[in-house]
């Protein structure tokens, strides 16, 4: 990453400049992941570690050795992930927490929540609370795409969630001060009251209390995994978790999933271009790469004599994400880097790669009728541990 | 009442000094109601007015014209009032708004909508949210007793509604900012979400679309009878009304009901002797008035010479709100102010029609069992005028 001077700003509302990773997790007093804890998880899980743990995007954390206890012991755990549906087509930056929720799910074999905030985009959005249901419909339908299990898994949006919520909303926001929101968020006074009493409704699936179907009166313990910009509200939340007589909720976190014009934070939903979609045809997607990925060959004649560095290079750091061949990445990079292999063969593999996914996710996606959508958002309890209730 | 300089009070959370109520209806910009209006009332509902309306005690109001052309062409309308549960004993002045809203309802019969504001109670007072929700039901016993019509009284608190007032909550949260209700409420910075938030929850239920399931998608007009404390809340919810496609709620309220102790603003829960409590026996109720009510006449020898003013004389007030007999009200106010009647004989009136009272009310809220509690709260289309949806 090239050297900066301009100010990094990271909140849940705002995300700008180059991000220095170190220097976050440094500022929010959060801990990078460690090799042991990434073996650990391998090993008490019985899987590979996921790739991204592997390759450093989910790289940091709060609290994740109790959780990982928790798992080795066969305490009960659940996975707390969310969504705020500002519009009704996902791009791949959008589809990572929960590919990465799913493994989690599969590795530990626990109960998933989901909540949608579609009362937040309704607050900072120009658009109507219709809209904003149908958006949650519509990305409801590529979350559970995703692969997310459906005997433990339960999707709600807060427009349809909230008098089950409420209590717990309200246990919180009699905790919490404008003074100390402002302070988190950079809420202002003439914010809409919508906005400044939202971050209880993002902190609320995070005590079992609120799924007394799913969990009962269980003192158990939450993940949360999620990009970092997300961490201000789980600060906030676990100030007050103990207050509430529950556990602090333990987070693990992902690095940003770079715009194709470069790594300068999020993608932005407003530039088409600036962003692979989840309904992208194949030959959409083909074309954005060769045309708008970022590459860092810019001159060919210095690259074949030079070589060049991959960590600003859009379709090389794309294959980060969606390579799982360790050996292949390593090898990848080393050729390119080496000038062994041309910046176009590098975007072919990730063209091919792409396609396969999105073209995977529309199958799945399909698949999606009404009838599933209602089964999980359905409020039930469990499956499979129906005897433990 | 007698001069102060003491600096009035009025907002709902605090009532503090003598109120001087034809300054606050000025403050206020509201309108005192006039002799016409109160003629019309009875004209249009074929109904002798409410004495607290032919009393001035039910004195100002917010549009109460076009309600009342509404009622007189026979466009629907509906009724907003609601409490605050912060206790499981209610005194007589809590009986007050519901007594008028039942003469309102049967008046205009209309539809009638109950608000328990649970959820204020936890954010304000040191209370478990279980407490408030208990609280709840149990001040709902004593509503319901109040002769409210079951086939037109709909009674929710905000932790079982909250669900389906939300939309309505974030509409009205996404338009107030906290300027405006640190204005209007006095919240300050180091105040907690909760309490910031909350003026949009007492506000949803002057939004018929609050109410789906008794008035589908019908624009009509709320008329909230309460006490002129709320005010505040109402003139906010007034503000944003149009925006939100709803009339403007109208208003008609009251005065306080006095203490025992006097007329310095609203009676207080935390001293049992500063008013009776509709679970007070015959006998605590005599003893209360003839020991704790203030008595203009402190000197009986001068009282025999020069006779004394009701204006602040507790017993003489309490008749004004609870003897319905114009003309032995004024001829007790003659004889008593000319001492032609003694101070006890008028507490001996007051202790008889108090204990009736509140004898019948207890025997109204002894057939308040939980069928009748769950068909008040009941969330159903409207059982009379079925039809029209």
């Amino acid at each position: 990453m090239t050297e900066t001077v301009e100010k990094q700003i990271v909140t849940p509302y705002n995300v700008s400049g180059l991000v220095d990773y170190n220097k976050l997790v440094k500022d929010f007093n959060a801990e990078l992941l460690t090799q042991e804890q990434i073996a650990r998880i391998g090993a008490i899980t019985h899987k590979e570690p996921h790739m991204w743990l592997r390759r450093g995007l989910f790289f940091c954390h709060r609290d994740i050795n109790p959780i990982l206890d928790d798992v080795e012991k066969g305490n009960k755990i659940y996975l707390y992930t969310g969504r705020g549906p500002s519009s009704d087509a996902l791009h791949l930056g959008h589809l990572i927490p929960f590919i990465f929720t799913k493994y989690l799910q599969d590795a530990f074999d626990c109960q998933l929540v989901v909540q949608l905030t579609d009362d937040e985009k309704y607050l900072w959005k120009p658009v109507t609370i219709a809209e904003t249901e149908k958006y949650a419909i519509e990305n409801i339908k590529d979350i559970i795409a995703a692969g997310l299990n459906p005997k433990k898994t339960f999707i709600f949006t807060d427009y349809t969630y909230m008098e089950r919520m409420y209590p717990v909303v309200t246990k919180i926001q009699s905790r919490v001060t404008f003074n100390q929101v402002k302070g988190i968020f950079g809420f202002q006074p003439h914010d809409n009251l919508g906005k400044i009493s939202f971050p209880a409704i993002q902190a609320a699936p995070a005590f079992p209390e609120s799924f007394p179907h799913l969990f009962g009166k269980q003192k158990i313990r939450c993940l949360i995994p999620c990009a970092i910009d997300q961490d201000p509200y789980f600060r906030m939340t676990r100030d007050h978790a103990e207050s509430l007589g529950a556990y602090k909720p333990s987070l693990i976190m992902s690095k940003f999933f770079p715009a194709l014009q470069g790594s300068m934070g999020k993608m932005s939903a407003s530039n088409p271009n600036s962003a692979i979609y989840l309904i992208d045809t194949p030959q959409q997607i083909a074309d954005k790469i060769n045309n708008h990925a970022y590459c860092s060959v810019q001159d060919i004649e210095e690259f074949k004599k030079n070589g060049t560095k991959v960590a600003d290079d859009v379709p090389y750091q794309y294959l980060r994400f969606f390579l799982n061949d360790d050996q292949q990445l390593e090898k990848i990079k080393n050729d390119y880097e080496n000038a062994q292999m041309m910046p176009q063969d590098v975007k072919n593999i990730l063209i091919h790669q792409l396609q396969e996914l999105v073209m995977n996710h529309q199958i799945e996606r399909q698949k999606v009728t009404d009838e599933v959508i209602k089964h999980f958002m359905e409020i039930r309890k469990p499956e499979v541990q129906k005897e433990e209730f």
